[in-house]
Parts: structure tokens; sequence; C-alpha cells
């Protein structure tokens, strides 16, 4: 298996986008392509993640519409998805195709437009995603999924709001130093939760879980470029490789799982990751979470193998996973605050891991990191892609 | 690069459906799984081909879901768009992931069901891969940019509406002799171009294209199991190697091509596939093209290799692409006659081309065919996949 490097990152701001689609995923490819500066080098393959152009958007093909917008071709080109994780997926397929030696540069570039069509409920067009016949049909959504998976999460093991908030109170914080998050307001536990104000501000989604609990509906992009060794020694790059992907599925209707609070998916991915890499998870400096709800930043990082189970929140108490604590977690605001454009999250996690290994975080820089680690969570935990950065010295 | 082996082939017959999406797909993929006859080796990934879920179903996810239906957790999944390529293009992402180590088994299964939404117009929909701002806004669709294409192609090579007939009639014989077909109709050029009644049998789509030079709009699955060279060996089964794909891009808009009658993606598509399978158009014993319109199946077979430009229509002539002719041309009845599930359309090719290189094509086997070729054409020849398969004695 021929080794893979990150050469190139770069994304829009998350947020609310009045640009077409095309011209979204055009904006972070090109941020992306400039900061890989390749020169002549020719772009051999592209990838796009995404979930809901067809849909949403109305439109279809949108990987030959990137390479077209890029005058890319003759660029071999396709979208992928995967759910919430499409982003990683997207950056699998463009590993293995580095990897095999049917490409060497390849870019791989999240986007979604959550509110293009007038009266389209983001909501009910990601339960699109959960189980038809077991799930949908009965009103299940993606809130009431995390709140019922909350509420049991919380009684086995002592969670309480207060430790979601923490979680919130951090992300926010983090978003505030990240030019590109959607959320640029800090918020605080008297805000959210213990002043009298908490309960107009911060109102319940499915409870146990808040507004402050949720992540927003996001515009936005974010791409990648990847590179063989050869490439990324021609350019002298710093070194960021693609040192372990894992990815695991796990039954499709949540109530069907001998114990829902267990996310198995992000174990066996965590896990495959891991071991291709080469590290365990006390290796890792800094890692991105798919807190799309607070309780899940809490639930992946236990079951990803930073925390022993039941175990975590207790961790964010001590503030351990603020950019300063022993393992900074969402540096870049996560889902919570830099948002969640769906198809771009999992590329936009990467994006952040690549900078800040860098050392081009800015203000959220992590001091010296060398390994990173993402988890990119499709379905409700039933399709998930862990993958492992490290910064080789040269 | 690991050389990758297809294993198993299988799918629904094509035409109009009743079972939900996930149900379709996973009865193709079964056929398929039991071809390979797999035992106690794991599925290891899942790659769907599919165009139009997420608007056409209300579905999101369907890889996941797919591997829930079959079972086969906690293989990797992920869906892989490209308009009217996305069967190909899976097939090339499975493909990839084989030939990188990443997995050793991949099931690559192309869905499509295009009736399901009631008002929702098919052809529109297809029409969402078109470039919305420089075509599909002044109403653009595929009919109309084949018409367009045909008029301009058989005023500069002398083809006419008789040899257009000719590949219709062809592919619906050849249809005749395929269970799987969505249409079983033969027909003849009286029927359908020099009889009175071919007026009213056939009426104009797109002129010069009328309803017989159009491909069905079809619901249908199918699927291919591929494998590592290791597991092929311990199957025993009969040595189908991938033995090339090649893919190339071109502007979206069409009448951006410096030659509009020059599919260019095809051609270098078809020459990286050739390059990289050792082999040469010549070489060659049977070909699935993608004849949406019976004019692509004329300009494809120039523009892959098999004939000189402006010469196809003359081999059609003189019988040289049917079952029995030199070079036979959609065995299968191509997507004029076996249908056109768009999803499902680059998968089923392959399955063709499988079943005939093991000699299992029932009426339609070609003798000794030992090589095969397929032209997946995505957009409108904006993103074309080229796949050779090689039968290995063993």
């Amino acid at each position: 298996m021929r080794p893979v490097y990150v050469i190139g990152a770069g994304m829009t701001r998350f947020g609310r986008s009045e640009w077409p689609l095309v011209d979204l995923a055009a904006a972070a490819s090109l941020a992306a392509l400039h900061h890989a500066d390749l020169g002549k080098i020719p772009v051999n393959a592209v990838v796009v993640a995404n979930m809901g152009a067809g849909r949403i958007n109305r439109q279809t093909a949108i990987a030959s519409a990137l390479v077209d917008r890029l005058s890319l071709w003759p660029a071999a080109a396709e979208a992928v998805e995967n759910g919430p994780a499409s982003g990683a997926s997207a950056v699998k397929v463009g590993y293995q195709a580095i990897a095999s030696g049917m490409a060497d540069v390849v870019l791989v570039t999240g986007v979604e437009m959550m509110r293009a069509v007038d009266g389209l409920e983001a909501t009910d067009f990601v339960a699109s995603l959960s189980h038809p016949e077991a799930e949908y049909i009965y009103g299940v959504t993606l809130p009431s999924l995390a709140g019922l998976f909350a509420r049991l999460f919380m009684e086995r093991y002592g969670v309480e709001r207060r430790h979601l908030a923490l979680v919130a109170i951090k992300n926010h914080d983090n978003a505030m130093k990240n030019p590109y998050a959607h959320i640029h307001q800090p918020v605080t536990m008297e805000g959210i939760l213990t002043s009298p104000e908490a309960v107009v501000n911060n109102p319940p989604v499915a409870e146990p879980l808040h507004m402050f609990d949720c992540c927003p509906v996001s515009d936005g992009a974010a791409a990648l470029v990847l590179a063989s060794q050869d490439i990324a020694a021609k350019l002298g790059a710093p070194r960021v490789l693609v040192a372990g992907i894992g990815q695991a599925t796990d039954t499709h209707a949540v109530h069907e799982r001998q114990d829902p609070t267990d996310l198995k998916a992000v174990r066996l991915a965590s896990a495959a990751a891991f071991d291709r890499a080469g590290l365990k998870p006390s290796d890792i400096d800094v890692a991105e979470l798919h807190d799309a709800f607070t309780i899940l930043e809490i639930a992946e990082s236990e079951a990803a193998g930073f925390f022993k189970v039941g175990q975590a929140h207790k961790a964010v108490e001590r503030g351990e996973t603020k950019l300063t604590g022993k393992l900074p977690i969402n540096p870049s605001g996560g889902l919570k605050a830099k948002g969640h454009p769906v198809g771009a999250t999992g590329v936009a996690q990467l994006v952040e891991l690549a900078w800040q290994l860098r050392g081009e975080a800015g203000e959220r820089q992590i001091a010296k990191a060398k390994t990173a680690y993402a988890c990119n969570f499709g379905g409700f935990g039933n399709n998930v892609v862990a993958t492992v950065l490290r910064k080789e010295e040269r």
C-alpha cells in the first residue's frame, strides 16, 4: 500500500451561503489547491462528498460539475455519499485511489447547502438516513435518537446536563478562535443552564437535549489535496501522513443494538485506524469528534479509547479536553459551533487536523501536535469512519 | 497494484419494481453473493451505485441500509454517484479498495428506482446532471442533447435513420435472449421506420431520434463481487480479471467542446483502460456500450477504437456488431432494450460481460469470449468510465 499524504487543506466559512452549490465547493477546492501549491502537477481525480444535492439543490453529477468549474478535465471524478460520514468516506476513497497506484494527486471536496430549497425541513431531510420501515415512519429524527441515547447514557454513567453544557461551552469558546466557524457566540453555564433566563435562551429540542446541545444547520465546503509520497517529497510540503483509516457499520435501526449506549462502530473503526497507524489512543495529541449533539462528543471519546467507559464526562469537568488540556477535543469548535454542512463535515475535521499538525491553526493551535484523530459518525452510529494523521519529521 | 477479479455477478430483471429500493438492491446483491459462493469469507466493503435515491426515493445512506439488510456489518460502505456512469464509478471504487490492500472482498451493487415518486418526471430528474446555468435553465434534456448530437453526427458521416434503426433492431433481438431485459419485443425495419404505421409506432422524441432510438425508464439492480487474487484462487472460480479501468471528464456544457461529435472522454477513458490492460481494441471479443440513444452506440464504438471515425454505421449495416458478428456489441440488449435503471447500468454491463467470459450467457453466449470492454457514459459524455475484463486461463 503506497503511503498517502495531505498536502493541502482549505475550507469556506461555514454558515449561510448565497453561492450556488458548485461555486461553494470550488471555493474550498481552490483554497486547498493553493495551499498545496501544485504548480504544473496535475490533479488526477476528484472525489466530492455530499449527502443531499440531488434533493436539496436539484443537482446531480456534482463531481463532474466541480471538475468543469475548476477546469481539471480529464481528471476522474465521482461523488460519495455516506450520510453525515460522507466526508471521511470520500477521503477514504481518495486515499485508496492513491494507495492503489491509480492516482498520484486527488482533490477531496465536501460540500452541503442545507437551506437551498424553500420549505424543505433540514431535520426531515437528515432523517432520510434512518431506517424507513423501523424508524422513519414512526417519526424518528436524529435529535430524537440523540435524546433517547442521551437519557440512557446519562442515567447509566451519572452524566448530568452540566457536563453536556461544558462540552458546548468549550466548543463555542474554541469556535471564537476559528474564523471559519458558523457560530461566533461565547456561551456560559449561567446563560444556557443555571440562570432563570436559560429556560428561554436554551429551549428543549429532544429532552434531555436542549438547543445548545445540538449543532446548527449550516452551508459550507471543505477540501483536502492528497498526494503520493513522490509528489509530497517533490513539493517539500510538511509531511502530514494519512496514517490509518478504519470504518465500520452497525445495525441500521438503533433499537436493534444489543446495547444502544455502546457505539460499536466507533470502537471498531477506531481500533482499525489505530492498528493501521501503529498508534494507540494515548499517543494522540488532538482530536476532532462528531459532536452533532454534545452527548456524542462524550460517548465517542470513550468508544475511540481516549477514556474509560463512563469516565469522559469527568475528564470534561477537569478541563482535559480544552485547548490547554491533556487531549484537546474539537479545537475547531466542532460540529456544535463550527457548524455541520453534512457532506463537508468529515473533510473539515481533517482540514482542521492538517492545519494543527502543520502549526497553522492560529489562536487555537495545539502546541507540538504530531498526531491527530478524527471520528466522522454516519447514520446514528451505523457507519463510522475514523482517521489517524501523523506528522512525519523530515 | 494488487490484481482484482470478478468472482460473482447477478442482477434483477430490469423493468418495473414494486419492491422498496433497498430490497431491490439486496436481491441483486444476493444473486451475486450466491454466484461467488464465498462460504465463510467475509465481505469487507460494500459500494452502492445510485443516482437518485435521495430525491426520487427520499432515502439517503443507502449503502449502510444495504449492509444492514444483508447483515454484512461491520463491512465498510458508501454510495457513489456519477450520473449515468455511477455504476462503473462504483466498480472503480471497489477495485481501488482491493488494489490498495484495504479490502479483499468487495460487493458493488448498482440500483435505481426511477418511478417511485408520483409526479416526478424521470427526464427532468436525469436533466439535473446538465449544466445548471448553461443548459438546464434553457430546457435542455438528455434526449434533446442526443438529438442535437445525432443531427450533427449523421450529417457529418452520412449516417441515416436506418442505421440507427439497425442498432435498435439488433439490441431488441439480443434482449429477446436475455431473461433480465426490461423489453422483450422484437422490432423490424418496417415496424419502426419504413411502413406507414411506423409514424404512429415510433413517434419522434427529439428529431432525428424517435422512441425506438431511446432507452426506456427502468427500475433495477445489478451486483458484482470483486476479490483479491488470493481469494479468487482459494474459491477456484473462473478468473475474470479486471484488466484495466480508465476514466475521463470533459466540459460540462456540450456546446463548449471544440468538436461536439468527438466523444473525447470516451477516447481518453478507453485508451487508459486498454493501456492498463495491455490490450488494444482489436483484441476485444465482446463489448457493452452505453446506448441510452442508438446514435451513442455508433459514436462510442468509434471513440473506443473499434472502428474508424465515420465507419461504425457501415459495420452495423454489415452485421459485424450482431451476436454472430466480428465484434458483438450489447449482447445483453444494451440500455436500449435491457433497460437503464441509471445507477445499475454500469454494473449491469459488467455483469453481462462477466457472464459472457464465464460462458454463462445462455442463448446469447459469444463463443470463446476471452476479453471484454464496457463503456459507461456519464453526463452527456462529460464523465466516462471504460473497463476491460480478461479471462485468465488457469
